[in-house]
């Protein structure tokens, strides 16, 4: 059994806490920590049978009983909160993304270094069902060398202008996990990327120096080439699909529906949209990488998603800007880490 | 929150357990009986929160914090420990069948008049997400006028010639749910029933004198068409599907799988089988008849599932078997109840 | 080169003569004959390559150049024209059915008896590439021994009322093909046939003494259950769909569209409707059967479709109004030929 | 009626020729020509009803009953032939490309103007049932505006390494047709195109100067984003699918299978592989594209793919060539024409 604060009570903290709470039976959440907790929170998280809430989540690093740590709190607080973590000797799962900045990200990695501290990056699509299937085919050889990857992936609304000026650009905040996605299924990294981008959706995010509608093209270390095409709204809802064509064969995904019930009448053969959004999209997998975070500290393996798999996404999605900006093919090898 | 005993501590016990702990924030199991109750399932049962264990069912029926238990004992126990339970007071969620026999079914019955308990039946199929979405089409009169309903209801494995002989036969065993669905669908009762049954998976079934493959055509008092086909071996697993057809259109349900994924290579374009088999498919489903067991106590509402549902499967199970054995449509009416 | 005459230049009698023109390179249509032939019809024949037209379908049995003919003229004319043409010495396709009375299609046995005669009969979805499949797919053993057959058939619009009243009802007019389907795809014939039917989309068609609602249940000679749905209408177009389930697994097919084009929408995710009715859906299989007519005559093999197979459905289509009359199973033994 | 002549009786020679005879009823296939016609070939054509066959195809160009001309002969004569046919007063059917060279395809361009001639350029896939439909999607305004364009296409094999040398590379045979896709569907030009390719397939291809996986992104006038990726060799066969995103949805197509049929077993649910080739995939378009073209003479309208559509593409292919070699996005303009 292991013994664990969540740091941040947010959309994401909550999963998290729902999650354990169902899911992870050999984990127990001590306490919760959030600077702005209230009744509301502590009401929900004590009904969920967790023991503490605090503002400071100091308190949480200071408890000798608690092994580990969920970072979900703000972005910016992920790379100063880890380094503290780690410096308490708690093992960490954090949400994604470390950092935007690739300096902090390194105080990480060098933190880490010969400390024997677990550290887990929130990536949880590899996790998921359908990429996860993806994979293993890969794994198992059906589909031979990998010649070509695409990746899907469209939000069913876009973020507010407000949103997108702070979230570090669509790459960092939304195509990192399709980047992550594209190097979890090449099994390596991407050598060149090329971006050609739009704003399509919606003026003010443009306004906001930001794109919503983009096609990425990566050249990946081992030949393939992947394509990831994003949007920030798909009438239909949200598209998530990936598609691996090699020597072999070609495996793809479709997305997930609410039921498999398809109505035939007059207007066509009709069947459900997508799940809406990532909470009801991807839950089952944000159980999955907390599961496999907890058997890694009881197992003392490797987490699935270490540091190293936190930082190349930053690099690619630093790429990608980079790409946009001087229009024309950049390597990953331009971006000084 | 309702306090809830659980009789029973085999494998459909163990779902229910699950499913309250993991999913149920408003009911919490105070105790578990079984008389083989041991230690590996004690120590899991602790695991799992629950207070207390115990081998005679008869501490939970006289302990009155408990408001509300769930038989999942063996069958032939189901309907006296109903009428035990009503006698003292508490709420029933009781798995199907409430039995073979009519005239303990009709105690049951009894019992329960005027007596204020709530008694809820685990046809539990109502609460899947594909079959929900079904009832939901016809209700929202995308269907218009049901005119023909279609089961497919197929096991991936037979069950062993010693069951099969205790069981009640097929068609109270694993049809009956099929029974439940159609009656679901429908909205009314079968008028008549007309079986075309064989013995085509394994002989011993035969032998033991049940069948284990049938095609079964029933008449309902709305006028529509209802078909269900059985058989109790399906080699690519578990067959779950619905096709429900009317004056303005139809509405029908594919299987569940693990994933989407499909793989296209030299042999052909696959994907995957359905779910093996009933934890895996309808694992949902037990959790959301479990919930709406608990919302009619707190709300004092009727139960989704109620004696009258529980019994009506079984008078069609009987129509059935009287169907074989002599080679005719039966009505309804003729089996005495 | 065959040379063939066509009698009747109906609806069916047109679809033979443009697929012999189109796709039956070894077949050459010399004359075309019908009651009714007028000029609009004369002039679409010469630019198909026709070279005559007459009235009297006489003409083409005197005509000692023609080889073979086609019988496309009005049901009760079949039986009493495939005679003449026997004795004339003239391979006969004949459209389904043969005939409603037993007597005459038993001439018709009799007359071919010895004579050397090739004889087709119209029961062109055999041919259809979704069916053809699913049949080579038991042929192949990958569905082990059948156990279970399911026919959808169902029409996009009713016929008239009248049409009902003179068309030898639904059985012998429309569920005739779903009885020759069963018979191709078991590989045997029926033993006994039981008929659950109702009145649900026409009142007028129930006036006329017919039904429009079907769902029959058919024990086969090797132990296989079958089941037939029927319907008059279907909102969403022609429903055609054929599954055999069997010892190793399940061969299924869907309906045929115009395009695989699917809108993904707020709306949900919409594909196109089966294609409307049986001319768009089994053109190919109209020029396949013929294509095999053809190849009979000239490497002297047995046609696919034979008298008996002719025999057979009607046989069956008076099973299944009896069953109706006298509501309970009727043994095909029972019907006197 | 319009009389046609045939240039060139290779593959998709013949093609037309059995269009024309079996679908295309208001043309009447005069002669045949083909420097290396033969017995073979000559009895082929007559048995579909051709008059004349000759070697040199301009007894075509020099009879003054035959009003139009389908150019099938080798690339490298397609824009000289069309000059000829041009000058005879001919309407040309000219299949892609005109040519690689612009000069030459200006010469033509320039030959038409004011010529009265229709000339058609063989970019049959517009003409494809599920093509067909996507653009119909987009026109009735049902994905919005256009946001991305994907188009998947895939062959079955590659080519040898010889036929790649002299094929003028793999944009300009192969990609060729995607590029009319992404215009078609776009309905403007492209304005930038950027290529990221390799040679994963066959080494034999690499050598001989030419790639056999690409992906290839193109900015639209009208801004919307297109994406296709190529492979000279699919596994599971000939992968053809287009996918248009919106601002109101989405459209896709799937390949196109020879049946439905679906098998379930032990190892999972397989359907059929795409048709294997163009001939399979496309015969339908090819009917099509030619009655459209002999529409435009009778009708006196604009043929449906003109000279422009004939020349953009090449434009295209050379500007992906240029993206290659100098690795960078390359601007429609930046092509000299």
């Amino acid at each position: 059994m292991v013994t664990v604060g969540i740091i941040g009570a947010g959309r994401i903290g909550k999963v998290h806490t729902e999650s354990i709470c169902n899911y992870v039976r050999n984990a127990k959440i001590k306490t919760v920590a959030d600077p702005f907790m209230n009744e509301t929170t502590e009401h929900w998280l004590k009904s969920m049978g967790v023991e503490n809430t605090c503002k400071d989540y100091h308190e949480i690093l200071n408890d000798p009983e608690i092994q580990a740590v969920l970072i979900c709190s703000s972005t910016n607080t992920h790379s100063p909160i880890s380094l503290e973590a780690i410096a308490a000797g708690k093992h960490v799962f954090c949400e994604k993304p470390i950092d935007h900045d690739l300096t902090k990200i390194k105080q990480v990695v060098e933190a880490l270094k010969g400390s024997g501290i677990k550290y887990q990056v929130g990536f949880n699509r590899r996790h998921d069902h359908n990429f996860a299937a993806v994979k293993q085919a890969i794994v198992d050889g059906k589909v031979g060398d990998v010649h070509i990857i695409k990746i899907t992936s469209r939000d069913p609304e876009p973020p507010s202008a407000e949103y997108a000026a702070v979230s570090g650009g669509m790459f960092l905040d939304m195509t990192i996990h399709d980047f992550d996605m594209v190097r979890f299924l090449a099994g390596c990294d991407a050598e060149e990327i090329y971006v050609q981008s739009a704003v399509l959706v919606d003026p003010a995010i443009g306004e906001a120096g930001d794109v919503d509608t983009a096609v990425i093209t990566l050249k990946m270390e081992n030949g393939a080439i992947a394509v990831i095409d994003n949007s920030r709204r798909a009438a239909y809802g949200y598209d998530q699909r990936a598609e691996v064509f090699g020597s072999k064969g070609m495996v793809a995904t479709a997305n997930d529906t609410l039921s498999t019930a398809v109505l035939s009448n007059a207007e066509g053969v009709t069947g459900e949209k997508p799940l809406y959004f990532f909470l009801e999209r991807y839950m089952q997998s944000f159980a999955t990488e907390v599961k496999g975070f907890i058997h890694a500290i009881e197992n003392d393996t490797d987490t699935l998603v270490g540091v190293e798999d936190g930082l190349k996404p930053v690099l690619m999605g630093i790429a990608a800007k980079k790409s946009v900006e001087e229009h024309r093919p950049v390597k990953l090898s331009e971006i000084v880490y």
